[in-house]
């Protein structure tokens, strides 16, 4: 049978999932304080569901029952989601009635994509999203709120510099616009420019002047490209434009006002990005994307903007909104692929150990009222030498071992393998009244 | 755009969502204080890994790129796992030197079936399974420790009156063994026992009989199979068999030896069960099955044993260990349609309201303040009558309503919806700092 790993579909080791687990579980924390609700949607839709965006339908998996007959396949098939933005699309549009508007939630699951794999880009990933949507209209308020959850968010990453590139597309809309670009090629322009990380200043050029924008409009966009500003400053460069446009007056005025609700600690994070185009087409307005200045190698870890119809395919409703996305696995790569993480094999604080077989239900006693008391607890699962014991919970990491020591009358004796220390205990319930803080 | 259901692949509302990932967090929480560290496998393995194991093959689904042209095709396709016991082997024997020895892992998954949908049978629902697995010989006392963390995690079911019922593989192979029956048809005789709940005494008569067992010996059998007793009863009625069977001996011994280890409230869910079988092939030893008596149409809501080799397809090395699962999307979905949980629509403790837009920013602190301190907050989305916001909380089960007071003087004061009293507060710290193990 075939035991190697498989490119594209990471598996991680204990520690590694611990920690992976207790970004999530922190994470999903600071979502609730921010009164998003858990949601989940099925990891497969109608194939033509997915493929109704214009997404890169190569990259779909699509399902079939392994050994059904070839008769069998249907015109429709199932398919794996791609991303978790669809399928939310349509479960709000299929639960319009059910749920409580704005519409507050938190989703992480895996996705897959059946793409080549290469440095942080896997065919089964785990995203994290938050979406904020709204049946009426969206306040810049929620867009703001959206934006502080997410920056605190990130915030569990406390060794990363994270930094959130942030623009408006009507503020490049109305730029474009007062160069006097056809209404209909702005698009385009949108994805040429969201290019330039990737083919840089003479690859959009390149792809600008076979849309036909002519030589000036083209050093124009270029040259507002290269704006990278600390919010204040940012804020003041767009106002010192004076174009004609009411869209890019808009935009200003948007960012201005989310800035302005921001916490100085979230809006410390945030880079005013004129080049942040961001490809997909349903944003209107709010742009953004996490990066790492340290780790260009892995891409955006992180994206999301504002939107004003995102159920369009499913309901003839509009439902503006924002979202907010963080690359999971993409991340705890980074993490451990640069050793910036301690990892822990365990969870466990203490172990009981057992010398003879006699003490085995005594001891099996302890452990169980250690776990009821909330303390995750091993029991050593054969009795031998004390010492092989002390050495394995050393070697994994639980901090205090447990035993009924029987040169001194079977009283319970407890060693913390750090502080090197040994103590007799009368009542495992007072020792763990006051170790639970300290262990 | 298609926006029905799909049959088969559940999706929950949020206030569902909440009560399912509280009761996976409980679960997760009391595996933790039994030692066992998380795990995650891939979604995916090869179609080859999952059909060895004489498993229903059309019930898999396997992968294909969308459109990818016919000739891409692989001939060992990807499919997505069925249960999450042959992904762990897989991983087992591929990390084998990474893993720290006995494994004491949880891990809690979708896993796929393409099958009829019907009652309680989904075609994509979670699993939550622990192993035990040992690189020499197994311990008892490990199985007894899965056991008795496997009752306590039903345990949080607290409405349901759930049973474990239980037997051992040696003690239905010794028994047919003193039959006389061929050693080479005992195998299809455990099969044939395990669908009595199925096709009944009658049926399993017909089918033993098609195994050309004697009439004498099937009466034995059927009448073993109707012995459900205590852990007490069981045991003493199983040692007045005067049976010459080594292997029955060794059966017998091993479920005292276990039942022994267990704590009394353990103990006490136990019921001896000699029908119990169980059909899958790599059970050697305890068998069980958990059931409620009040909903015989869910069937099984979990199950395990324990195994000499789980790993045999995939490395030449023994690893014993045990398995126990909890069928959660069966089990969650069983608590909903019978209205057996009170659902929560929010875990927001505090709503912010705002009288108007001078207020926004002085409530948004408020907000902030709060999540911080660890409480769950929402922040009304517009400045609006302060009645329309206390009753939207009262709606969505949100219990204290702050805001500030343009008629006294902008103080904060709250409202505490279920007491329905109303407090002013000067110092929002010490509100949470008493208000917290109350709401």
């Amino acid at each position: 049978m075939k035991l190697n790993p498989i490119s594209g579909f990471p598996e991680r080791l204990p520690n590694e999932r611990i920690f992976e687990q207790e970004i999530i579980e922190k994470i999903k924390k600071i979502y609730e304080a921010f009164s998003f609700v858990p949601l989940e949607t099925r990891a497969i839709e109608y194939l033509s569901t997915l493929t109704s965006k214009g997404s890169d339908d190569k990259e779909i998996y699509s399902l079939k029952r392994a050994l059904a007959p070839q008769e069998e396949r249907e015109k429709d098939p199932f398919a794996l989601h791609f991303d978790l933005t669809v399928p939310f699309a349509r479960y709000v549009a299929e639960n319009l009635s059910k749920l409580n508007f704005p519409f507050r939630r938190y989703q992480v699951q895996k996705v897959w994509r059946g793409e080549r794999p290469q440095k942080g880009r896997y065919r089964e990933f785990y995203q994290f999203d938050i979406d904020v949507i709204s049946r009426d209209e969206l306040p810049l308020s929620l867009e703001a709120e959206v934006l502080e959850a997410y920056a605190k968010a990130w915030s569990v990453f406390d060794s990363l510099d994270f930094k959130i590139y942030f623009n408006n597309r009507k503020i490049l809309l109305g730029f474009y616009e007062s160069l006097k670009i056809d209404e209909n090629k702005r698009a385009s322009v949108i994805r040429e420019v969201d290019k330039i990380n990737k083919i840089f200043e003479d690859g959009v050029r390149e792809e600008l002047k076979k849309l036909e924008i002519n030589d000036d409009a083209i050093n124009k966009i270029l040259e507002f490209s290269k704006v990278k500003l600390s919010p204040k400053d940012g804020i003041n460069y767009l106002k010192s434009f004076n174009i004609n446009s009411e869209l890019f007056k808009q935009g200003i005025n948007e960012i201005e006002t989310i800035f302005s609700l921001l916490s100085e600690s979230t809006l410390s994070k945030f880079v005013v990005d004129l080049s942040l185009a961001r490809g997909l087409d349903y944003y209107t307005g709010s742009i953004f994307e996490v990066k790492l200045d340290n780790y260009p190698e892995y891409g955006s870890l992180g994206a999301g903007g504002s939107y004003q119809n995102l159920c369009g395919n499913f309901i003839n409703k509009q439902l503006p909104g924002m979202g907010a996305s963080i690359g999971i696995t993409r991340i705890i790569s980074l993490l451990i692929d640069n050793k910036l993480v301690n990892l822990k094999n365990t969870l466990t604080k203490v172990l009981v150990a057992v010398y003879n077989e006699e003490q085995r239900k005594e001891c099996n006693k302890i452990a169980n009222t250690l776990r009821e008391l909330g303390c995750n607890t091993e029991f050593f699962y054969k009795s031998s030498k004390i010492g092989k014991q002390i050495e394995y919970a050393d070697k994994l990491g639980i901090r205090n071992v447990i035993f009924l020591d029987p040169e001194n009358d079977n009283k319970i004796s407890i060693k913390d393998l750090i502080n090197k220390t040994q103590e007799d205990v009368d009542d495992i319930y007072k020792w763990w009244g006051y170790a639970k803080n300290r262990i």
